[in-house]
């Protein structure tokens, strides 16, 4: 064995967190296409977006040239609550996988949201709260980004209105509970509280939601209640923009100990964290400086970016939402009924979109069966019981740990656990019980989704 | 507000991590009473022990004199996994309580197991593969600790079986999954498996069990098995031992800043997490060197060092264990059945029964009701849902804040947050919905308890 020079856990100090956020727009050659208006389908402007979002979210969203926004202090003095969130040495993994690679992970799962979708939520409520509102609505499918809203819009004193996608409701109930003790109010959705969900519910009565529609709803109450917005934690170009956080502190703990990874793995559902843990590396590979392999790993049952199609498609189901420019498999896909986790989203986040079209990222589909596999033989040498989305990362990052070992390269592969599994027991106890199945949805069912694509130029 | 020079969290150095438990009997004036044979009433040997314990566990168990034992290499790089554990400043509590108390506390929740628990769990296990044991037998109430050692077993490659007390195994099936998960059998005591087991589900068949009933089984299933052993998870000196890592990391990072505690605070059910978080500090008071006041919070439902008796008792319901002096309630006292969280142990662990017999520790009792309304409010503040148990000791760290906050004394409060309360959200929706109620035992029924003691000595 090699002397463990590298700690287990590598922490940033304080006064090593970064201090803005970056916007990977900013280098990009190819710019990511604008936001259309579903009404005109001219490009959307501050002000038609103003009525659903936040305004300093809306100048983030829409701004390609600003490579750096800086943290406020007071949501800086929040990630101080729960960050920098930890690069883990796998030496534990490495060892039971007898390979040369040397495998880092960068953790997000240490705080009650159990995910990185907390980065987001508390920016996203510091900019609804300073803009005066009263509070917020959002959707939530596997729970995560519902309960990181609660937890930010409690700690600001903002009203938190979720609406959460019917199936994870009814099989996550103390995910509920959860944001029930932050103080936020969870529905289920469909629901009949909206006219996109009444609508959805005469049309589909026993249908258990989806996030489109989810989206939908929560969108719809924004507008009508009086000092709401909507914010949403994924899929968006602010919200890649928070993420980076996670990208920029694993940069930071690498260049700590001059470490240069050769592959960068993440999970990739709205595309989120998997951008903004690529995008300092990005932006070398980008200006010519380094070239990394960057590899977007997603559920074979909602493969966007290795089925879909690079087009403009509608955001949400109701298609009340902006049109993007996105790998997508159109607004109207729905994963199959067997799909356990989050990464479900029928999209992908436009920028994420554009660099994989210029081949700057690989994406590869994965089955759950084999994720949850993988997800057990990680959590039983590293203690970490995984979320099954970030366990999408485990599996291709054990599989090229795998390789290694037969060619005997020592190759530094870095991925993102983005969260814990603590609350996604009811799938554990499915793959516990050998009944979790996988579904790898047919061409004609690809097709049918595609064949509801709006027609754009 | 004044210059935050001291970070929100400390963290340790790997370097800096202790590398011997200290063993605090070593220093004590009065020491534990040794613990009996029951049948012979007199002092277990080592060889009495043998059949049920592990050796090298037993010598630590039964050693009042050397004041260190170094932690081995194996366990030691286990730790670094997921220690050094934070010493968190409640930066975001105070200027909620706007107390000019310094509020920190040490947490263990970052970990799957979701506690402290999994510092002797990893130690026990090592022990049992050492020896060349096959597997070991346990039980579990609240699930934390069969939690802890499943991963260990898993991790070591030992066989696990679990007895989790049957209400926990109904209210809690996805802490069940998880030790699935990480491969150990759980089984829901009383049992049929088990001659005691048998006995008690004749005697009362509706039984939802206890945790003295599912010791006894897991003692009758090690001795039975051949090349098994039973492991424990709080009550005994070497798992307060093991623990002790939480208070000589706990006063490592308060002696970096040269911060001086005035208050420690820990919740109290078997007394392992309270003694190992204390007794670095225990050993300075014990010296004269420094002056403490140590508060030790159990709950109003199960008293017992506040209502108990100071005497020789049996460990476990069905008599098998060894006699244990030590505050008590009776080995057949139970809980009322609106008893939500863990600490429902009917004994406390000999030190800490020793140490506040001596008048060196505290102990109040809380409510179960404000007991999750402290955590409530502590979670929408300082990020992390609490485990029930731990937020014992948040609501007493509260009250002195408050009383601070009356006097303008600028007191430094340390208090243990030993874990997360993710799987305990069956409690809490019982608490959202303001359904959780107290239960304050009369005189009656702790006298009935205790009328059933062992007349000795």
């Amino acid at each position: 064995m090699t002397e463990k020079t590298i700690p287990y856990k590598i922490y940033l100090e304080e006064s090593e967190m970064p201090t803005a956020w970056y916007n990977l727009r900013a280098d990009m050659i190819n710019k990511p296409a604008p936001l259309l208006n579903p009404d005109t389908l001219k490009p959307m402007t501050a002000e038609d977006l103003a009525p659903v979002f936040c305004e300093e979210l809306i100048k983030q969203e829409l701004d390609d040239q600003t490579p750096y926004f800086e943290i406020p202090k007071e949501i800086h003095d929040f990630y101080k609550m729960y960050r920098p969130a930890p690069l883990v040495r796998a030496y534990c993994l490495e060892e039971k996988l007898q390979t040369p690679a040397k495998i880092y992970y960068k953790f997000e799962g240490n705080n009650t949201s159990g995910s990185h979708k907390l980065n987001s939520a508390i920016a996203q409520a510091y900019y609804a709260k300073k803009q005066g509102l009263k509070g917020v609505t959002t959707e939530t499918g596997a729970g995560q980004w519902g309960t990181a809203l609660s937890m930010a819009c409690s700690y600001l004193g903002l009203d938190c209105k979720v609406f959460m996608v019917k199936c994870s409701y009814e099989q996550k109930p103390f995910r509920r509970e959860v944001m029930r003790t932050y103080g936020a109010s969870v529905t289920p959705s469909p629901s009949m509280e909206t006219e996109v969900g009444r609508k959805i519910l005469e049309k589909h009565p026993g249908t258990t939601g989806s996030l489109g529609c989810a989206i939908s709803e929560a969108v719809e109450a924004a507008t009508n209640l009086d000092g709401y917005r909507y914010v949403l934690g994924s899929v968006l170009n602010q919200v890649l923009l928070h993420q980076t956080i996670i990208g920029l502190e694993t940069k930071a703990a690498l260049d700590k100990y001059d470490i240069i990874p050769d592959i960068i793995i993440g999970c990739a559902g709205g595309g989120s964290n998997l951008g903004g843990l690529i995008a300092p590396f990005m932006r070398e590979k980008i200006r010519g400086e380094k070239d990394y392999r960057i590899i977007a790993v997603e559920p074979a049952s909602c493969p966007s970016l290795t089925r879909g199609t690079y087009a403009y498609d509608y955001c949400d189901t109701g298609m009340v939402c902006p049109l993007s420019k996105m790998y997508t498999l159109g607004s109207n896909y729905i994963p199959a009924a067997n799909h356990a986790g989050g990464l479900r989203y029928h999209g992908m986040n436009p920028i994420l979109s554009q660099l994989y079209h210029d081949g700057l990222m690989e994406a590869v589909s994965v089955k759950q069966t084999e994720v949850f596999a993988a997800a057990q033989e990680f959590a039983r040498v590293e203690g970490i019981l995984p979320a099954p989305e970030s366990s999408h990362a485990i599996k291709v990052a054990l599989d090229e740990a795998k390789k290694c070992k037969e060619t005997g390269e020592a190759k530094t592969i870095v991925f993102g656990l983005t969260g814990t599994g603590y609350f996604d027991m009811y799938a554990y106890q499915k793959f516990n019980d050998g009944t979790l199945t996988d579904y790898i949805p047919t061409d004609e069912e690809i097709e049918k989704g595609l064949s509801g694509l709006p027609q754009i130029g």
